[in-house]
């Protein structure tokens, strides 16, 4: 299935690097961008752990992990403030952007243009800033290490835009809500 | 080795109860105290679950089971605000108290008067009142189990103070700090 | 619920031990019998591992751990012999007996005599040879620190039978049928 | 590092599918070799539990899973008739095969001829037959599913045999011994 995501991060501040950094910038690197919320159960116990691991286990010449932390509800209490506290007590040490709250929406900028379902998600752009993978919810580290390992050894051309892989947990709640596993909106 | 601890909490709020519970107005029951931070890794990850399963398995009767927000560092980041938010996105369901913060010294007025070290603490009383454990740092459920499982048990005399198990974690740090077990002071 | 076991390990061999135990002959201790098939997954996984731990957890002279090896199916593969090595590979260090086999029926000789309805099973004796527990299937480590907590705890007198806890996962199968929990006769 | 090892495995029995594999035979997919042993408690904990997630994950069509009975030590007590209940307690789905064993070697002759280390042990062939990880010991599923990604990913040529991964967990015994993770020679 087809995945029109344009790979950009529209962003209002960054924690764990001097400068912000940007997906078309860092072609030639396969990008693994979680998105998460501080207070998303999911994330902090499978989420952010697993974004660590990937992060530990590539070269950052081959792969490049960015958290993103798109806040869509109890906006009030995830604060940048309290985002910095929570990277520092949770030792996370790659690079972690504040998605842009909107103005006059819920959602913030980068998880409305994206159209994510909520948090974590988990969305993979291939060396030529093609997203591969969009995903809401829990994926096994076999199901990362595969997509992750698949586009780490491709080399040469562009895939065509209908390998793009699109999974999703299906989520029946109209208000936001958290369960183990993810936060939906 | 004997242990001195009033059982008083010095709350500023509640959440999860109609009303304040107080210790000494339990006594018949052993009450069981969860000190911790919410945004302490080793807290959110062992200490929480851990009390919910105790919450659990225990009838009313005989246990009560008594979250302490014990706020030592990042006061303005781990506020009551957050805290509503944090025990709303992890479905705690058992009473949980606000630590009183203190006008004049960083640790809040209980975790101060109790001598904790650090979160997550277990204080656990008999029916009688008495502080019967007081452990800073991670138990396992088997731990939890005996310990709450001998006093539940207990049913006629006050046991003599030197009964009294103290056991903890050592802390080397001088500064606020956390690993994957706990944050000292 | 009373349960009425004769507290006598019927066996034919045992290792760790240079002498084989005799449950009447530990009265003063609580006895915490773990039976198991050394190819039962559930007791591979979870109780072996939950009786180590609980043989680490308390002193000697208060509670006394036993491995039962009853063997109910496959008996030409899970011989003394193999016992022993998977003794040695899983370093498993309590004492073990095996539950002798029956010359007409298919059911050891304990495990008949107790009426277990497969493995793993707990069977706890609290100071005085009273049978306290009689539990088939998966227990919380928090239940069995509960269990046998209380009974160390426990000083004067013997309690009367009907205090008997005796619980159990049904089991719907009329064959003999593992899954991950427990294999049932 | 290259890794010359002949795709060919020897072996005395199968259990799970209607006829022998033949890597050669496999050429055009990914074979994923879980090389064990029935009583190592890492292969059981952690090996096994992992093979079947590969197997469950990919395509029959892309990716091949083949449990590889390596036993270096007891033989007497882990038969093919004790494999076999192993497998059907442990539900083990994916073709197995017995390693054959030696007349005059304590290795049998797969394990022998590939120069394996101990159980667990991982070996893949890439859709050439080229041996691309061989591996004594633990590996996270983020690093099974990288490799499996990669090699299945792969269309078109043949890679250089220097491309070939091989790791291990440096063993310090000269006899035979099973730690949590592993059982070396």
């Amino acid at each position: 299935m087809s995945e029109k995501i344009t790979p950009k991060l529209i962003t209002s501040e960054w924690f764990n690097t001097d400068s912000p950094l940007s997906i078309q910038a860092l072609k030639g690197k396969v990008v693994v961008v979680h998105a998460f919320q501080m207070l998303c159960p999911g994330c902090v116990s499978h989420g952010i752990p697993q974004a660590s691991v990937v992060n530990d286990a590539f070269s950052k010449d081959q792969v490049q992990v960015i958290g993103l932390h798109s806040v869509f509800e109890h906006h009030q209490v995830m604060t940048p403030d309290a985002l910095r506290v929570f990277l520092h007590e949770y030792k996370v040490t790659f690079p972690v952007a504040v998605d842009q709250p909107s103005l006059d929406k819920v959602l913030p900028k980068t998880m409305d243009s994206w159209q994510l379902q909520g948090t974590p998600s988990l969305i993979v752009f291939d060396k030529f800033g093609q997203c591969r993978l969009k995903h809401f919810g829990r994926l096994s580290d076999l199901q990362v290490g595969t997509i992750v390992g698949k586009l780490a050894a491709e080399e040469n051309n562009p895939v065509l835009a209908d390998d793009t892989a699109t999974t999703s947990i299906k989520s029946s709640h109209s208000t936001p809500n958290c369960n183990d596993d993810a936060c939906s909106i």
